[in-house]
């Protein structure tokens, strides 16, 4: 079977996934549902998340109009030298991979604004009920997107038969994931922020009390940062692990000791749709199980699956053993990951326990032991990205010349692969935590709220897995894009006649300056999204007293006064996106300027200081976030001294402190390197012809 | 002339700085003192710093002993194949490394340790004497700390005419560094944290109340951190900028087309001292002066003096004007860097008045709001490192092979060539901040601390500049330090037969293995000391609970009960070193791991991305640091509510967390990277001939 089958077989698997999806989300919006109070509360979060989304996608609409014209003149290579023809594609790719993420993000949030309500209806019959409700609701978002991506990529291929193209596909994904990332990010927090600091800390009204105008923005939030958000991310972390792999794969077809490069890309990726449609559909819990338990399980029965699937299609289509084994070292690592990282957020484990008790002190020493422990958690992470891709080296290298950097990228391909299963898990997250809060606002009683609390704490202890293992995905992706980069460099500079780049040697103080100036790029980047979140939260302060001051009886719960929830969602959804933008902008023409300043040598240099210094953050900050969130969970179960205590005040502030590290700095980073690894490929042409030094 | 002759010059330069560091001894302790309360606490600081200093030593002497040990057997290479002698000079050297260095602390700490005194005595009768004492207190250390480097580095070589001895010495200072800096570190937060939490948290008694038993401990700290730790640092960092050039010279003027590289080198050190004697001899201020002034006009004088000194010297001598050039850019470049840095610490500056405004919405708010003007602020330092090296390049690079990288090293020189000013500015902070609390115990009256209260904010503000420029220096070196372990590795290559390493190439996945684990490293180490803090804390809090158990009348303040001080700086020394060696252990066993699994490839990466992470994280903890100690500082001048306000609350939080960042953690960081760097180059031979992959 050559490429091209394989192709095929990929948009067949896609299709049965999207298949399989649409099932789900019947089966969910079947379950029954009676509570008019649930109803009410529950169509105001679908009606804001919409909100919000159609916003951001008219702005990012925009924003991919001016970005697909620049593409149509300039690239691959300006409109005066080359083929239009080549333009017009790449403008079309780039702008179906906006489409094609928008359009996942659109059905996870969808169904999951669903799911969370029937979910918590679900909770009165048990626990079972509830679970796969909320599990199955996560599964379409899971679905979808590796349905989309998979189906995107092979189509773009199909159609265009082009890795360039290819390329502007991805750019167009990690467009769509800035946005939907770190300007849901932002969103997230400054409803979060806003709503406690006037609710709680000024008036002394409970959490999800309806009388505050950013209640709903607040629920809103999860569902566009966690939901949407997190699916879009990894959207265009499972694009562009594939991108960077066809685009080595196919130069390895053309000069190689084999032509099934290409094609096992495709194979791979789409065994591994297929193995998380069978993780999905085998996901199962008892009468009284153990949601975390099944969530795992489902995990562990999806990665097995995996193994012995392309274990088989390796001896069937007769694949090189040796690049499949690099594409499993890569999945067994990532899941070693997920569990080490576990180990520093988990609040049966020593460093919660020692930020919990640390607390007693006083805030700053929640604050100390939380970021000396998520600096120890960056640990496992590294090593293990470090040594996926050595042993996929060591494993591909004799194959010949250029398969050990593509081993590596296989490696993040089988990380990846189950990509599918994780967002399944990780959107689970979000909708049984909203379905707590709707069970608490239904008034459905004390079982059913212990119900809804033990799905949701399985929610947060899966995430902090699934969260390490995304980040360590996107790190062995990068490194795959940077061969990538390199792979287009060539291509470039053997079409204008220029010498081809060896690799990036970093005593070449080009390299070097590049790989300083990359290093600051994600701490600017992060500090400005923080800072973005402050000023947005200070915005909806202020419009949440001016609606206390101006609506008459709504302080005092007056019947039938209600907030006008929809300012709230106007604020944050205007201000994150104008927030975000600056800071996507400051990377995008820091990139530009390093190119122009030092050429293709200082980008290599400028991509690999952004991998390392964006590595390290996004890890640290992720894990200390999830930390200082179930270090105050773990205080108000009852531990050192219990709610209420100094220690759970010092708690609380830990956990302020750690919502916009792991929900709107933390996890934009990845998006960031990929943006800016992309913005590199993509200006390869330039950098070669025009550079100061 | 030849570089013997400039080897003696440095010797002779070297001398009169100690003669002129004498001659200031002799003025400060001439200075008047009669104040009785003064003396007895000032002798009680003083017999502290000088046991932590003893014991200190004593367990140096033991590791350094083991140390020297090893490198007797083992380096350059094991006595069972190379020479004896080869080997015992590199033992002395390493040893003579330690021993300079450890004299020029003890030397600082006794002078400010009595300069605290009389510059107390001296404000009774104005800001001019007041301040004269405290600066030339800190000179003295200045003086002695640039002496001993230049004097053991000429030395070194004069002596044994070998660069490999002269990366023994540089190891040996930083083996001390190490010690003193991050032991000094832990040993200063320790003895902080302690004092405030029983003193002003549990017992409300003021800041330094003489009942405290942690209080002169407290005392001490300031002087073992700032004082002897900065100057180890700085010791290293000078060493080491030079060591790395004289590698890389000699190499150059063994296969060049000039001699004069070596002979360049000395030279421009030894006109970075003579410009620093000016600068500190023509230190003055006015009757009423601004002392900030007075220390900012003698740091530009010495530049000016410098660039002077160095023109004239090119032409003296006929050295390569390009060389020049790349030293003068990398001064300028500290220079602006150190002001650039100013603005994040400035409490005339937005981003300390918004985190004390932050303040007033809570802690949290104080820590995101620090956390991210404190990522913000590695911008001027990491582009002005990133520019530096290009330009040192740019301007060297014609002159031929090898002279790009030569041109680094002397930018890193070139920024280090004033340290001599910058260690006497640095000095005179904990000088004038002990003489503000000694002001305070003897009772001298409003007036004189309105003095010694001008004088410290002065102290305070310089730090924060002085500190930019000494991590940037320190980036620049290890940079050079990089070039200086290619230069070793392709000794041992040469005559080994083995080929020659050409750069590191990051695309190359061994150098990428190496350069991930190494990024992880700085962030493990920082947290194993701010955890190292914590631990040690809560030891001396135990003793000082036990303290006001058991000793009758301590609590009441009964006249004649006095508590044991010296339990406390013993149980502070010990932990600090107990805490610091697992620490430094594990950073020097990774960097083994690495080149045993890797090879010289891994290790080259290794080096990279622990320069990079380590970078970042070093200039934004200890900016961040800085930033809360002076938004601290700022609401308790009357901003934002002022004293026991809600913002002030939040801004001691702010404070305490800053602390270790930029105390213990931050600038340990460069001390670590120095370590590696040095193992790294020692045991080139050894990852030459032992690697698994």
């Amino acid at each position: 079977m050559n490429q091209t089958a394989f192709e095929i077989i990929s948009v067949v698997i896609s299709v049965a996934a999207f298949a399989f999806a649409a099932w789900l989300y019947q089966w969910v919006k079947k379950q029954p549902s009676s509570n008019k109070k649930i109803a009410e509360v529950g169509e105001f979060i679908r009606k804001g998340a919409a909100t919000f989304l159609n916003k951001e996608y008219r702005i990012l609409a925009r924003f991919a109009g001016v970005a697909a014209f620049i593409i149509l003149i300039l690239l691959p290579s300006p409109v005066w030298q080359g083929n239009i023809i080549k333009n017009i594609t790449m403008a079309i790719s780039y702008i179906a991979g906006t489409v094609f993420s928008a359009i996942a993000g659109k059905i996870g949030i969808e169904v999951a604004t669903i799911a969370n309500m029937k979910s918590a209806e679900a909770a009165k019959k048990g626990i079972k009920p509830a679970f796969m409700t909320g599990f199955r609701g996560g599964a379409v978002m899971g679905m979808a997107v590796v349905g989309s991506s998979l189906l995107g990529v092979s189509a773009v291929l199909l159609i265009t038969n082009n890795t360039t193209a290819l390329l502007g596909f991805s750019f167009g994904a990690s467009s769509l994931a800035l946005f939907a990332k770190a300007g849901g990010g932002i969103f997230t927090k400054t409803a979060d922020i806003s709503a406690d600091l006037v609710g709680k800390v000024e008036l002394g009204i409970p959490e999800d009390d309806p009388r505050n105008p950013a209640v709903i923005a607040d629920n809103v939030g999860d569902n566009v940062g966690d939901v949407a958000g997190m699916g879009a991310d990894l959207f265009d972390s499972h694009v562009a692990s594939m991108s960077a792999a066809i685009v080595m794969a196919v130069a390895l077809d053309r000069t190689g000791n084999s032509t099934l490069n290409a094609s096992m890309v495709f194979c791979f990726a789409a065994l591994g749709l297929l193995a998380s449609i069978i993780g999905v559909a085998m996901a199962r819990i008892g009468k009284n199980g153990d949601p975390t338990k099944a969530l795992n399980n489902s995990t562990y029965i999806t990665t097995f699956v995996y193994i012995i699937l392309t274990t088989i299609a390796t001896f069937v289509f007769n694949f090189e053993w040796r690049i499949s084994g690099a594409c499993i070292v890569g999945l067994l690592v990532g899941v070693v990951i997920g569990i080490a990282t576990d180990y520093f957020t988990n609040d049966t484990k020593k460093p919660v326990q020692y930020v919990a008790r640390a607390s007693k002190s006083g805030p700053a020493f929640t604050i100390l032991s939380g970021i000396s422990y998520g600096m120890l958690s960056v640990f496992p992470a590294m090593v293990g990205i470090a040594i996926a891709s050595l042993l996929a080296y060591k494993i591909c290298d004799p194959i010949g010349p250029g398969y050990a950097m593509f081993g590596i990228s296989m490696s993040a391909v089988g990380m990846l692969s189950i990509v599918g299963m994780i967002i399944s898990n990780d959107a689970y997250g979000p909708i049984v935590d909203n379905a707590r809060g709707l069970a608490e606002m239904g008034e459905l009683g004390d079982d059913v709220l212990a119900i809804t609390d033990e799905l949701d704490s399985a929610g947060n202890t899966v995430k902090a897995i699934t969260k390490g293992f995304a980040i360590a995905a996107a790190g062995l992706t990068v490194i795959a894009l940077l061969g990538a980069f390199m792979s287009e460099v060539n291509t470039a500079a053997a079409e204008l006649g220029k010498p081809l780049l060896e690799g990036f040697d970093v005593i070449n103080p080009l390299v070097f300056f590049g790989m300083i100036v990359g290093a600051a790029i994600p701490l600017i980047f992060s500090a400005m999204l923080m800072l973005g979140v402050d000023r947005n939260a200070q915005r909806m302060v202020d419009e949440i007293h001016r609606q206390f001051r101006e609506i008459v009886g709504l302080k005092e719960g007056k019947p039938g006064v209600k907030p006008e929830y929809d300012k709230c969602i106007e604020i944050a959804t205007t201000g994150a996106i104008k927030e975000l933008i600056p800071a996507g902008l400051m990377a995008i023409l820091a990139t530009v300027f390093v190119g122009i300043v030092g050429g293709v040598q200082a980008i290599g240099g400028f991509l690999v200081g952004n991998i390392v210094s964006g590595l390290v953050f996004a890890l640290f900050m992720s894990n200390a976030g999830g930390l200082w969130d179930n270090a105050k969970k773990y205080v108000e179960a009852g531990n050192e001294g219990g709610k209420g205590s100094d220690a759970h005040k010092s708690a609380v502030v830990g956990d302020t402190v750690g919502d916009p590290f792991k929900d709107t700095a933390g996890p934009s980073i990845n998006t960031q390197i990929t943006v800016v690894s992309l913005v590199a490929s993509l200006l390869s042409t330039l950098f070669l012809t025009i550079s100061i030094f």
